[in-house]
């Protein structure tokens, strides 16, 4: 199957796709949920009815602590203490451990919280910039996320829908593939749900080997910005993608991570970057369904402009 | 209300204790699961099936950066880059972090994996304590619990049953007392659950201030080893204590954590540390039960002797 | 010895000192070495020829990795592998460790970058404050200082002139006190000297404890600002001070922390922080002199705004 | 030049060596200082007397924050704060920042602790291995070099003599040729001297990039393990390469790392490791001489294995 390339998007096209996403003042002018708003209490009863087969699966990328192309600062980790200490008070022993890392790597598993990204100035809701210093964030940090979040999660495969094992770089996901996903998987993206997105960027990586997928390397596959108004219209909660939901290069002029923009600075979308579901695709196929509960708790850290998490699918 | 001194137990009969509630080979030799074994379909449904409300709450204590007497090493967390640097590429803009922290912390909300604890040269299932060196565990690393922690929550309010704020440092829960509370809050602890145990040690920290709990300091209130008795009978799959569930110091002779011992060594339970129940006390009071969903994901770190996590209730 | 209470500068006062001791330009509009110009070969020879016995001294703190008073965000180090590993190769075998900390604490020696400071929206030279973004300096970092400083040092020992243990906190020492240190002495500090600076801090935090010495806490003995003339007049290259040079509360109308804006914003000089001189006070009380070779070398850190290092002193 | 392959050393061969070089006990049984004890009065005297053009060299490789081929775990250098944040207290305004990285890097400028390496179950001066554990060394650690390293640095520069840019991986100098170098450059290594020893390792990697020069990688030049009878016999106190002064492979039977095992192990030698003579090699071949004063002093950490430095030429 010939892809043809994503159809460009000039600027002001863009800045009335901003304008139409957005939903700034829509849940108050302090709001630090955004999206999260749309899943209640209906919406986690929905999701917990899902649980059948009680089978969970992790969507998150194990840790990386080696350098590679797509992991040049690699989370350090190391032992503190094991058991060539005894306790001064006797038993038992202990091992412990240390970890220090980025969040927002490209290959590490992870939530960004709103205040991870400005547009023109602006974080969400319409708040300045400036409430992020060097000390950090003063307003949406991630601990808006606290709680964790619990809805259901429906996966829109787009490499099985197209027979692939994996999107190339560069590719744009657009609305009426996305909705062919629907079709053929017999789900339907709601109000409140978590978008698990599957370009097979893991599965590429597993295979090939880790690339650079930024502006300086090979790019990567991911959503054209044109899926922003479905997303918008279904009420979609969280957005949880294996690469990170851009498309590299962009195909909008003049702005290098449109969907980031959209999705987090506009809509006040609760997304999430670097998932695998090359376990999950495998328990989606064996249970014929592709909706399940969703459960993910970034950990609890005031100031974090994000966090390393682990999201637990459960069918 | 006068509360007396915890039985003193001799170091034969925790040995006999050690013996009884040891569950090696029981998952068969190579078994890193241990009593989450105890979670099957049956129980996750169950717990499913305690979503109502919808209401989720965490159980973490927000990550502590500074420095004081429960917490000597406090987490290091910085920002990266926030919005003065414009992206390369134009719009939007970025703001990162990174987060450098110690896992074994008092204060600080985790989950131990099964090969942080040694008693007598072995590590849970009888493994040798050699498996674990300065470059890591070679099994039984947090990677175990890699799909999640989903079962059924009881909590064990004993500052309610008591009529307390919280327990003083040293006092031990007894059985006797667990089943009071059990019957008290009109629960039973039972195969599979996640045995959600509060001392009030998080309400003293907010009131009183944190307080060295170790050997070397005040010490702290958790549960007598006998009660490792009834969690084993009533196969208890997993543990999420505030403080650490040891009362400190020991009621057993020459054992300094005995609780540790017999919990992750012995049992091979998951047993996580440091949780903070004073939101959910709000919510079991506000719907009336003391039974909920429980959901929890360390982060999918290969060679992990414990991950920090934000475990969450949902109702 | 009743200590008056240090002579309050009004703002207006202290801008003519800023204006009088003010260097920019004087070293050429890109100039990032500051002070350190006055060290010629001359000074370098003058430093050498004060090598008589060989005793070397070091004039640093231990890295103090116990959180405390003076120390809120300790050092963190941590063993990376020890013997318990055979090389894969056989033998030898290898321990090695880790450090991570920040550089400008309390009782962290170290030393500062001329971009450590800004006054007013300029650091040294009259450059923008807005050279330092979140992604670090873009000039005056550290590797200004990559060659080491060498030249003369010059003790001033004030606690020895006054005949106490130490100076207390909110003690400022004025020129004709320094000019009776150099009398008592038999030194006079000279153009591309580094001035070693006593008030005792060290040797209190040593008897007394650690204290919090900044704003929020019980502060510290330093220079009165006026002192500032002097060392300009002197061409003084290097300033080396046990606690940091300030006294606290500051003695000036509206300015926090007078003697940085002094020393690094206009001056340009080589300043360090937190070292101590209780091994050198014993060394220069045998030998009877309290001149001697300095040589320091900072971390050779691009984009570094200081560095921990341990300054040497040789007799 | 054609180079021959270099001889290969026996096991029985390298014993010997071993013990005829080993200096256990010669300064007492708890000497920590091995080969430094070389340096006296005299030798500190002499190395000051060669100060006299008064310049300063760094022999250190800029802080390397990029992963490569022979730095997979980066150090991690990031901005704590900049001038985005004026002090609650006014002026001046603060950068500061945090480093954190292991030592013992192949492109980290380090020296090593006697307790970085065992041979055999010993550590220098026969004590055992077990003395460094978890928790780390008992003895033997980075502060028995508190008080730097001052003395005579005599650099042999052997592509210089061979006449080409760097020695290739897998070469091996002899005896014979630094021998050839001090006669070429007029210089003899003698007691007390610290042996700056260049293989072009660094002219190396800046011409044809980074490259893994470990066992599983493409090697390095460095001393035939023969030339330790010379260092012996010379009592130099000091070994400061580029490399690490290792062949790889090795050339001996069954010893991975002989010239670690054979200087820090067995003569208690103060070893530093990846120095870069790019600079000093300019400054030599401008005053016409390779012996000067050196300056070398590691961060004063307490327990560490080794430290990041930066050691200075003067001339």
């Amino acid at each position: 199957m010939t892809r043809t390339t994503p159809r460009y998007v000039p600027k002001a096209e863009f800045d009335n796709l901003f304008n139409t996403v957005c939903n700034w003042g829509r849940w108050g002018p302090d709001d630090e949920r955004g999206t999260l708003n749309y899943v209640g209490p209906e919406q986690v009863r929905r999701a917990a009815g899902l649980v059948r087969s009680g089978r969970s699966v992790s969507m998150a990328v194990p840790i990386n602590k080696t350098a590679g192309a797509d992991n040049p600062r690699p989370a350090a980790h190391y032992m503190v203490q094991h058991f060539d200490i005894r306790s001064d008070l006797g038993e038992p022993q202990f091992s412990t451990d240390y970890l220090a890392s980025e969040f927002h790597g490209d290959c590490l598993t992870h939530i960004d919280a709103l205040c991870h990204i400005a547009y023109q100035g602006k974080v969400y809701n319409g708040k300045p910039a400036s409430s992020v210093t060097s000390r950090g964030p003063t307003l949406q940090d991630i601990t808006a996320y606290a709680h964790g979040i619990v809805s259901r999660g429906v996966l829109l495969d787009i490499p099985r829908l197209r027979g692939v094992k994996w999107l190339e770089p560069g590719e744009a996901v657009t609305t009426a593939e996305l909705e062919a996903a629907e079709t053929a998987q017999g789900v339907r993206l709601s109000e409140g749900d978590v978008f698990v997105f599957r370009t097979g960027h893991h599965r590429r990586r597993l295979e090939l080997g880790p690339w650079n997928n930024g502006y300086d390397g090979e790019g990567k596959a991911g959503l054209h910005v044109e899926t922003m108004l479905m997303l918008h219209e279904r009420k979609v909660a969280a957005f949880f993608p294996d690469g990170d939901g851009e498309t590299v290069p962009s195909n909008v002029e003049g702005v290098a991570y449109p969907v980031h923009a959209l999705q987090i600075a506009a809509m006040g979308m609760a997304c999430a970057d670097s998932l695998q579901f090359e376990e999950l695709v495998n328990v989606c196929e064996a249970e014929k369904r592709w909706e399940f509960l969703v459960m993910a708790a970034p950990l609890r850290l005031p100031g974090g402009t994000g966090s390393l998490f682990n999201p637990i699918a459960v069918f």
